[in-house]
């Protein structure tokens, strides 16, 4: 029997959180989703002005790093014109997203989850994402 | 122009935590879904145990009473053979969903978004997504 | 050759309008769709207030029924537990719609369009969709 | 409560007359979509001679730039090979246009909506739309 370990509501709670205090800093209002490993939502805000199409791409980019176990970023760079995951983006009637901003997070070498954010450009989308990883990463071990 | 008044996602907080209490209370874990009055998703959380499917109908459920400005549950009544929505089920993708849980929340006459559940029984999942309201209810107009 | 014919644009906007009139008669601010004889849509307009949902399901309706030229309701019929076209209401991805609302338009026993409207009553998107139809029927044979 | 400026169907209307007119001016029969500020079309019209393909790409295309904030054509240059939004085409089902000919409407800095066109070639369709939005701007400041 396989034993899966997989973040908790709270947990989900923590990420969105650590995002969303970088989200307010940098003066972009996000959509923030965090899914399970198996690539479920288990949380998600939109803050008071996140994009309507961000509300799916949030979503779709936390499914995408936790059921691929990468970063959306890293499918970005491997789907390039004449890369080997070229055409990747199309996957799973679109739900693959190859921009930056989904992150799995990742103890003890397992992913556990992940966290998606959409609204900015990729890189504000990244360091919101980073940013709650860190904040969840930080109450996790110190629990 | 037209002027629309629109759940923030503080009082999606407050639907969705209404909603938990409840659930807790009757000790059924549930995905709780808020939709904005243009039936885009605002704010969700999976309680710990809650179903997989029901990540998604909880969603489409919260979509459907925003985006039809009734609850899910009369359009089960209506949408029985012989009855005038017979069929109506399979609308939208499926994305209409005509199964109780999903509730409009009306202020002063007009509908700012709803609240949809998923994970127990259909009564139990309105009893859930009701006390969510009231709870809104009674802090907006307290407020 | 196949020699085909298809409403234009203005006389889409004519069954728009003749539909609309009615809607701002009995009070329900409605979602109008044209199709064309190949369910392509043609012209679409949502009164303030019209529901977000009826937006698919009133194109839906125009395109089923320009598409299987027949009356929506008619499928409500034949679709019912028992009969012929059980099941039918999920066909094409949930696009073929089964409930009343959805009309062809017919010049000498030829469908040219068809129109869908959404938002009221089943009974009252035909109501609307027939006044549409007389609207359009009643200038065409005096021009 | 969040406070929504949105589009109404005759601001709309406005909107799809000022393109039209441009469209007739330069000789291509374009599909023309209004959508509201959460994405959802408000009307529609397909001169006679529009593209089918366009009907669809069209109501992207507006529904694109009011949920996203910014016109299709930033989206193609921020989604070349290379580029940070590369692979975001296939999002949202394919719904998310990069394609130019989407351009939302900014009412004191705020999007209350958006136009799409499609048949003619990018710079058309862009040409036409901003035509809409010209037209719609000069009634709506001068009212």
């Amino acid at each position: 029997m396989l034993k899966i370990n997989r973040l908790s509501l709270d947990e989900a709670r923590t990420l969105i959180a650590g995002a969303r205090t970088k989200a307010v800093e940098i003066g972009v209002p996000m959509c923030i989703a965090v899914a399970d490993e198996s690539g479920n939502l288990v949380a998600f805000e939109r803050m008071d002005g996140g994009k309507v199409t961000s509300v799916f791409i949030a979503q779709d980019k936390a499914f995408t790093a936790a059921g691929a176990k990468r970063t959306t970023e890293s499918y970005g760079l491997a789907s390039q014109p004449g890369q080997p995951a070229y055409g990747i983006s199309s996957a799973i009637g679109g739900r693959l997203v190859v921009v930056a901003g989904g992150i799995p997070v990742i103890i003890d070498g397992e992913v556990v989850g992940a966290i998606g954010l959409s609204s900015g450009t990729p890189a504000q989308d990244t360091e919101c994402a980073q940013a709650g990883i860190d904040s969840f990463l930080g109450s996790f071990h110190s629990s």
